[in-house]
């Protein structure tokens, strides 16, 4: 039996999410049925996180135990065949027996984009959150570098049952980076928690506003207070980008 | 009265193209209902092109005379608010009386979008053409240098009631380039033939496959014969990208 991890991207714009619901249609759901039916085989898939409804993917991870023989080189092609459009399976390796595409990940990294106009972009709609305010990218920086390290990100979580108890988190790389109109906030950790990217791009959003001094964020990190951070920004900006394993490169 | 000349981009993947058709959602229809919610007054505009069904713009202009007094700083902004997210208008001018958005264009610029990967793009499902085979960028260049000058372009023309008897047309730029697995035809010329710029980039995949020769472009041209060139590139992929008018500058 070989254990086989899949990266695969996706436009999460007809989803609610990655995870498998009742009553609504998700990514998971869409991959384990063409999975089935290259394979010809049930098998227990594991992703390396859920996503939100409308979240998109560059790279989403996931990996299952099969007894199929198809060759790793086919299989993308094969299953892609048996996905819609707006998901393409892009690699295919045999792993370790014990790797977990979740409990493995010793990293990810998120984008968020922001289409910074007065006038929205028609082909951005449900790919990018329309701000019509000048942003300052300088300044956005300067917040982004003082969330860098490790901290408890409690302010940063929106409540849930889903909640670890450990809410300390290592932000490695942050910062924001504008193209003509797209601005693009860049963030990797260790982990997140749930909808602390947004929280944290809404956070960017109330520095830019004056509503949060970039002096205070540490105070706000500090507070661990969900309602002194800025508002979860709207999903359809979210692209999780990267995800991080020991040994694996995927260059 | 003033004529005034708008600017707007589109997406034209829910749309049976430009212009006004019975049964079919046309981009000037909505248009036409939103300027007449704006205006409060039924005004004749006249676009700069026709586009055929799910094509795109980044630039699309019309003109039209009107007794609003709604200044032109505004107008855009009022406009958005009517039209759908896949449409934008993105600036308004005063022009001379005796303009008119198709009589005065002296030339346009259109792109062709393919996206060049053995997985499809599901961000561009819609937005690009997926061809899966390596296209060599050097060889589409030397191609197009073919197509550059004076011509009579029959042999790139979709046969049509609409035909115009004069078929020269006089490309002043036309090349390839490569981003990643993006790759872009953009191609400028003082008018287009009903399909040219498709069966051009149609024509331009038949050579990467080598079933045209470079050698022979010039051949194809002269002979006016529609069934030399290449098939019609699909319309997915294809925007149009820059309007000319003498003495008017967009930037």
């Amino acid at each position: 039996m070989r254990n086989l991890l899949l990266t695969l991207s996706y436009n999460g714009k007809n989803y609610h999410g990655w995870q498998v619901q009742k009553n609504a249609r998700t990514v998971q759901q869409v991959f384990q049925e063409a999975l089935f039916r290259t394979l010809s085989e049930q098998v227990d898939i594991k992703g390396c996180s859920r996503t939100d409804s409308g979240v998109h993917a560059n790279m989403y991870c996931v990996s299952f135990k099969t007894n199929s023989s198809i060759p790793e080189k086919k299989l993308p092609l094969a299953l892609n065949k048996f996905l819609p459009d707006d998901i393409c399976v892009t690699s295919c390796k045999t792993v370790e027996n014990d790797f977990h595409a979740r409990y493995s990940c010793i990293g990810k990294e998120y984008i968020y984009k922001i289409w910074n106009s007065p006038f929205r972009n028609p082909f951005l709609d449900g790919f990018a959150f329309h701000y019509w305010y000048p942003l300052d990218v300088d300044k956005l920086n300067e917040a982004c570098r003082e969330f860098l390290g490790i901290h408890d990100f409690s302010a940063f979580c929106t409540k849930d049952a889903r909640n670890p108890k450990n809410m300390t988190r290592t932000i490695k790389n942050f910062n924001v980076q504008k193209e003509n109109e797209l601005v693009t906030v860049t963030v990797e950790a260790d982990g997140f928690l749930y909808n602390m990217v947004r929280i944290l791009v809404g956070t960017l959003l109330h520095v830019s506003m004056g509503r949060i001094k970039v002096c205070n964020i540490k105070d706000i990190i500090n507070s661990k207070d969900r309602l002194r951070a800025g508002p979860t920004a709207v999903s359809c900006g979210l692209y999780l980008n990267r995800v991080f394993y020991p040994g694996i490169d995927f260059s």
